[in-house]
């Protein structure tokens, strides 16, 4: 396991793809690779992607890997979508995904699904991001299909968030009621050549300063680009790195990580919690629940019999 | 708490409101009201309603309300709102749903607000459930938002499982890929005095027809309403019994019944164990953080030594 480390560390592709898929997996080895790549973890700068179907999430995370390259920077692409159902990593849409940046030896881009994932994206992406981050990436950019949670979720994870408007799309309300207005450290509104995209910059400007973040805080900017050209990305990028910089000042970023890796341990906690109920209590599950069904006990009761059982 | 819960059980009103209050903010009652209602649960069938907004689903569920009650049935309507982000059932809410019903002694009414709630519906939901139940309502009605999870999560409260849809919405396809084909046991194409209702029901037809439910399975109908007019009501109600009959003849209700305990009561464990892991485990739970990211620990090793700890 050192070995593959090592190989993933040296640039290997194959290594770091190995370790992803073994972390994706749930390997027994999964604990070991954890362990493994634990000395190697936390220079990375995590920047999560967001934004509703058809905002153009995809090409503008492309376009944000050519502008990261162009500075030299090596980056990891982690596309989650949580509305498949495929798991092991899609395939199809790597390689789809890898054309642009295919023989480009300082990108890794994965995709993996997180349905039917116990604990969806929160169980496996921080594990295939402590890989990424191990491996020498400077940025991963971890790009979601913004369907409610998962975009919390993501944010979650990120040092960085990103959220993607486009213009018309009624994007502004929308965002505000699905909360994503509190987690976006970066606005775009992409597609900024089509009509209507400056009036959606207006509107996003005055909902976002109605937001009260406090004193000193992080003010989000909002930019706007059209990722199909890349007009307008090396700008993001820029304010990408101004926010790492605000982060590290004033210590936000320690605090963010403090909180995730609390998270992340607590997920992991219950997970295992939960695989002991069934390992151990499957037989036991069951005859609480038919006396609970029975009237003969409740499912507070019933519940309490389960953890001292523990 | 007995008296209590003999009041609710004598069709007190104000007994029942009071015992889900208890269970919604989670009163420390809670485990005690639990056990009191644990003899008188189980005779009332749960249906959930789900849909997309604007199918109509207040309109659908009062209107179920009129039906139920013209053959005598008392009816329990929990209003679930996972977007919402108020706790301690919404008054208005209440208070607005109530106006047809307002009079009739025969209808419990009550609004929960989910998010913000540790585990969302599926914490609160089924206490109230069993509050409803042991109140004596023949049939209650669980009313959700579809948005996402919560449809998935309101079928795993329900015996029977309702799902709106309406003309011209493409739910045909967003259905399929919210995953709510699997999940209706009764499909209702409301609105149905508007263009295009028999296109849905046809289209619906044809996706539900590709589900292979095994064999002797029920297979779901898809009705024709208009809820503002009432028209068509009469026949879902007609269904929901004849899929109970159906649920009970082929001993699916309990195997549905059974499964709802297992869950509630795991869910219930974990909620018990994670708040462990808070109560004792705060500063140790930053600490092994702190460890993590210094690289001296990883996540699973500090998970286990967490989970050691209870």
């Amino acid at each position: 396991m050192a070995d593959l480390v090592q190989q993933a560390r040296d640039g290997q592709p194959r290594a770091v793809a190995r370790l992803i898929s073994l972390v994706e997996d749930r390997s027994p080895a999964l604990r070991e690779v954890s362990a493994a790549l634990s000395p190697w973890v936390g220079s990375a700068h995590i920047v999560g992607v967001t934004g509703s179907p058809g905002v153009g999430k995809s090409t503008s995370t492309s376009a944000l890997v050519a502008a990261l390259r162009a500075q030299g920077k090596r980056v990891g692409v982690l596309a989650v979508d949580p509305t498949s159902p495929f798991s092991g990593g899609a395939l199809l849409g790597d390689r789809v995904r890898m054309q642009d940046h295919a023989l480009d030896e300082g990108v890794y881009i994965r995709s993996m699904a997180s349905r039917g994932h116990l604990g969806g994206l929160s169980a496996t992406a921080p594990q295939a991001l402590r890989v990424l981050d191990a491996a020498g990436c400077d940025v991963v950019l971890v790009e979601t299909v913004g369907v409610g949670q998962s975009e919390v979720e993501v944010a979650g994870l990120a040092d960085t968030t990103l959220v993607l408007l486009a213009p018309g799309m009624g994007d502004g309300i929308q965002a505000a009621k699905a909360g994503i207005l509190e987690i976006g450290d970066v606005f775009v509104v992409n597609k900024a050549d089509r009509d209507g995209a400056a009036a959606t910059r207006r509107e996003l400007r005055s909902v976002i300063s109605m937001t009260d973040r406090g004193d000193g805080a992080w003010k989000p900017p909002i930019l706007l680009t059209t990722a199909t050209t890349g007009e307008g990305v090396a700008e993001v990028v820029d304010e990408i790195l101004a926010h790492r910089a605000h982060l590290e000042e004033s210590g936000e970023l320690r605090r963010r990580r403090l909180a995730r890796t609390r998270r992340e341990i607590e997920a992991l906690a219950l997970t295992e919690v939960r695989s002991r109920f069934s390992l151990s209590g499957d037989a036991r599950l069951d005859t609480l629940a038919e006396q609970v069904l029975a009237g003969d006990s409740d499912p507070f009761a019933a519940a309490d019999t389960l953890v001292e059982s523990l």
